[in-house]
């Protein structure tokens, strides 16, 4: 593609190389912002700048705070309950349910051997540091992860690196959605959710 | 939705005034220059503040141009030719296809009440006094305009604007698009490129 202009040309480049944007997405995105407010462009390359030269990590749950009150350390939390989650927009995801007040860890992806990502370089052995060291007791771990094959790798891997303690390990129920079709289920999914089925509760 | 940081919140608000871009799609994009390296973000952010601070529009022809040799005042070009379009990107469409050498003129959008936008707020005075003031005589406009009420209003207008000129007025061929199907085509396209059929060569 020709651009009128090299201004244009480096600034797609730049934004195309953005997750799922395209060189005409981000033409139209360049364009956009030349029809735009001169400070609508600047706020949102500062916002940029800012969001990746200051946020920092957590250092005990590894999820995103700039500051030192992270969730992991305030008071209303449950803190025998650890969440562990593949990244941070699943400890969003888990917050916004309302249904959970543990803590969370942040492994940073999972086991997935393709992508040449190995249990080194996931967050794993911080998890067991973190479980040794826990002021208080750490009663049950959750595993919240994806499930895929690489989900369910991670899940082994953790589950048999966590043997030696005396903890509950849980896994998040795999199951027909509430809404879904069971005639639309696929069969594993469906064939899961008759296995690990619970008992009927009327409340 | 409850973000675990600030500067993750900003940045996702900045990111979704983009067009076409909601919460989530921002969210994913602001992990993802997290995840990055730190350079790509200050190349993106330069990017877009040096485009929108630099760039400059040709004050003939309305097209992009940060330099003073715009496309309207290279000598290859045709100059008895004026296409007129709704914007930049209709520019490089037409560019892109290798069938016109001739000027461009950009308008800036189309007439649309709807929108608040009537011909004063269009580059289409501009074109008037451009045709007046050209060095060597301009023997043709061609309207390529987008086949809707606003741009059917728009060539409409400027045909009405330049009656006392010396020129031909054309627009570009409304038809099937070539590999489409006779059978899917709507009835005023079909209707329209029978009007407007043309002698058949065998070349």
């Amino acid at each position: 593609m020709e651009y009128p202009s090299k201004l244009i040309e480096e600034a797609v480049n730049e934004i195309s190389k953005l997750p799922g944007i395209g060189k005409k997405t981000a033409l139209r995105l360049a364009l956009h912002l030349l029809k735009s407010k001169e400070s609508d462009t600047e706020q949102l390359s500062e916002a940029l700048i800012k969001l990746r030269k200051e946020t920092r990590y957590c250092g005990t749950c590894h999820v995103i705070s700039h500051t030192t009150d992270c969730t992991c350390r305030t008071i209303k939390t449950d803190t025998s309950l650890i969440c562990v989650v593949e990244d941070t927009p699943d400890v969003m995801a888990i917050q916004n349910t309302g249904q959970y007040n543990g803590m969370f860890h942040v492994l940073g992806g999972v086991i997935s051997p393709i992508d040449g990502i190995g249990p080194d370089e996931l967050k794993i052995e911080s998890l067991v540091q973190r479980i040794q060291n826990a002021p208080e007791e750490i009663k049950e771990i959750v595993l919240a992860l994806s499930p895929t094959m690489e989900g369910d790798t991670t899940a082994f891997y953790i589950t048999k690196k966590l043997k030696d303690f005396n903890l509950k390990i849980t896994t998040i129920a795999r199951g027909i959605p509430i809404g879904g079709e069971l005639e639309y289920a696929d069969e594993v999914t469906l064939g899961r959710s008759i296995m690990t089925r619970s008992v009927y509760s009327a409340d």
